[in-house]
């Protein structure tokens, strides 16, 4: 069957298409994404008819940071399948998962675990909240669907505008939680201490580890000092950026001081397992309030972990993923400058990203970026996720590729008539 | 190692010891619970020191229709592993589940997939809210850990008593939300009708499926009325009570006509899989709102789940299932009798329940049974969940041990000294 009906088809019965927005083909593609997989393994990906492409993309939107189907990992998936995966006693990995956590944490002396991310962060804010008695949260940066995150749109659609989507309809939350939590720009120390300031009843910050930067020496000076002296509770979530530059969350290398710290995507190499980690004296609380859910206590999520944080040691993962991201964006830079392309790159090596500076025609040309490179065999979009998998030489090879299109893409920006036929892809909802 | 320790160190890891109330030691026995397994196939359980049990209790609170560790399922989901579980690309798997899901709901066109219950609940809850402008929600029953449910007791403390957990907190939930929803006694029509009267903003009803009963003729009746007159949005929660007396939701046999029916538990067959089903007019605003999530789009819960539903549907599940919990309750009723104990069962034959009609020493001689039981090698409550793979000579070997327990039982209950020494099971958090 094509892609596009059966897209069309499912569509028509799953709100969406699907159940995550970053994998809906017209974020990529207005037409002609391949939508579905058949098989993957590492870094290649094989179509539903037996196409095989090499994925310079989002990697499973981040999760599959040692590559696809890694047999390291699979194999002990497998043989706790063969042992049973959900009763009604206990599984010592969730013990030991959260032992192991914690030696790379050591802010931390406690864990709660959940699938997803964005009910780990729900967690982590309903313990926060019961730990404060100033409610109100201040946030940069994404942190799921819950309403406590969404509420931020009642007070002003454009609150999320940087930081999820362009003015998102708060639908469906109740409004009695206007003006619960503040936006805050990232790396705007300034506004962070304005906002504390100006808000008595903001007790709770929470930022993304890193997105397309680290936070600045600034931030993390203003927000280190707010926890001390206001008792602000401090949220890290790197459920984005967790494990992929050190054994962690990037709050080590830039010295933040958490209470609470967030993972999930890459944590368990594409099987969902999420994780709340934060100070005893602010975690023990859970015991207090109702946190509890059936699926938590799955085995699978619990070994993928533990194999995934043991491989991610024994094989240096972290520095090599750096190291490769360098690579790419260098790379990148050193492309455009040969092709006379105006592009802007991000400073955090193991999400490469990079912008085109060609103001109106950004969404075009970022649209045939992936087009061309398709048509080369890549899954390839201007922001990737860089994984263990990636080796030097499909590297090498790739940015060989993107020579090739970045000159047509050259060529395409004289030829005023060809861009205006371009449908760009949607990044909105 | 003890399993006592392992669990002391667990607790002091993790808040609670684990993920989910329902798998805590102390809620079966105040000492000498196995606690964790080490192995699991069909209805037994291998200890961490190899000692064999027969599950007669919770099996995995209810994921495990088919039993531990079903190689049919087991197979299916070993073969998506090998071909790699979560990509940049879909799998067909999420739109083959909806489809197969959408043939046993014949009410609804349009499903939503999440990994755990309760997080289902709260997309059930956004949902219902985006689509009506009374964002009051009315309850029966358990429904999860969030905000939405929980806030529950921001007006009473006592609200969750006979739905949750007794004076239950509601630590670390936005105060905003007091008044946001209302509980209800599970087949009180005339509360229900008197509550939707008095309350002009409450848009939304949410009851289970079934829990010891099913809905009474009245009780359907009223809300079938209720939605039809004032456009209530009516959600049945079937993730305890779904699948197991017919493919689909008790809501069927009862004909209830629900809006939106929320599944999960037996779904997967213990692995983490969730759905929210209802009608397109109501579903489809889930576009305009944001409810997302990177875990919901790994394949294996979609994959089990297809498997679980053919093999239920091939094996005729339910109806089996059914039978086999009639059985085990009319055999305590039997063995109640014969032993001159005065005992209550309760109607939903899928989960058989009893209690003890002794007052004050009704926890003393629940805790008893479940000691006496393990002393013959069952891990057994006085509620259970039947499944699949209680087969029909493991539940005479299991009432012949019952017939045993309960001549103890009524030993003991005219010894006060022995009685008044037994420290009951904590229900309570």
């Amino acid at each position: 069957m094509n892609y596009h009906n059966l897209w069309k088809k499912a569509e028509k019965i799953i709100p969406g298409g699907n159940g995550l927005l970053s994998k809906r083909p017209k974020r990529f593609l207005s037409s002609g994404w391949p939508t579905y997989f058949k098989k993957a393994k590492g870094i290649y990906l094989w179509t539903l008819d037996n196409k095989k492409l090499v994925d310079f993309s989002i990697m499973g939107i981040g999760t599959a940071i040692l590559g696809y189907a890694n047999s390291t990992i699979d194999k002990k998936v497998k043989l706790a399948i063969d042992k049973g995966i959900n009763t009604t006693l206990n599984c010592i990995e969730e013990y030991q998962l959260a032992k192991e956590i914690l030696k790379y944490n050591k802010f931390a002396q406690q864990v709660k675990f959940a699938k997803g991310g964005g009910e780990a962060m729900a967690m982590a804010i309903r313990i926060a909240r019961s730990n404060s008695k100033k409610y109100k949260v201040v946030f940069s940066g994404y942190h799921g669907w819950h309403d406590w995150y969404i509420s931020a749109n009642l007070s002003d659609i454009q609150n999320l505008n940087n930081h999820l989507l362009k003015d998102l309809k708060p639908l469906g939350v109740p409004s009695n939680l206007k003006n619960s939590i503040m936006p805050l720009k990232f790396n705007d120390h300034e506004q962070l201490i304005k906002i504390f300031k100006e808000n008595k009843d903001a007790g709770i910050l929470v930022i993304e580890g890193a997105r397309n930067d680290y936070p600045s020496k600034e931030f993390v000076k203003a927000i280190n000092k707010l926890k001390l002296k206001k008792k602000i509770i401090v949220i890290i979530d790197e459920i984005t950026s967790g494990w992929r530059e050190c054994l962690g969350g990037v709050y080590k290398k830039v010295n933040l001081n958490p209470d609470i710290v967030v993972y999930g995507k890459a944590l368990g190499n594409g099987y969902p397992i999420s994780a709340v980690v934060g100070k005893r004296k602010i975690m023990e609380i859970s015991n207090q309030t109702f946190i509890s859910s059936t699926a938590w206590t799955e085995r699978i999520g619990f070994v993928a972990a533990l194999a995934t944080i043991r491989f991610m040691k024994k094989n240096n993962v972290s520095s090599k993923i750096m190291k490769k991201g360098k690579k790419v964006i260098d790379g990148w830079k050193k492309l455009a400058f040969k092709n006379q392309l105006e592009i802007t790159t991000n400073k955090f090596y193991s999400m490469p990203t990079f912008s085109f500076n060609y103001e109106k025609n950004n969404d075009k040309l970022n649209t045939l970026f992936t087009k061309y490179m398709l048509e080369k065999g890549y899954i390839a979009t201007n922001y990737m996720f860089i994984t263990f998998a990636h080796n030097e030489n499909e590297i090498k090879k790739y940015l060989k590729v993107c020579n090739v299109v970045f000159k047509k893409i050259k060529q395409d920006l004289s030829n005023k008539v060809k861009l205006k036929k371009i449908t760009s892809r949607k990044m909105t909802y």
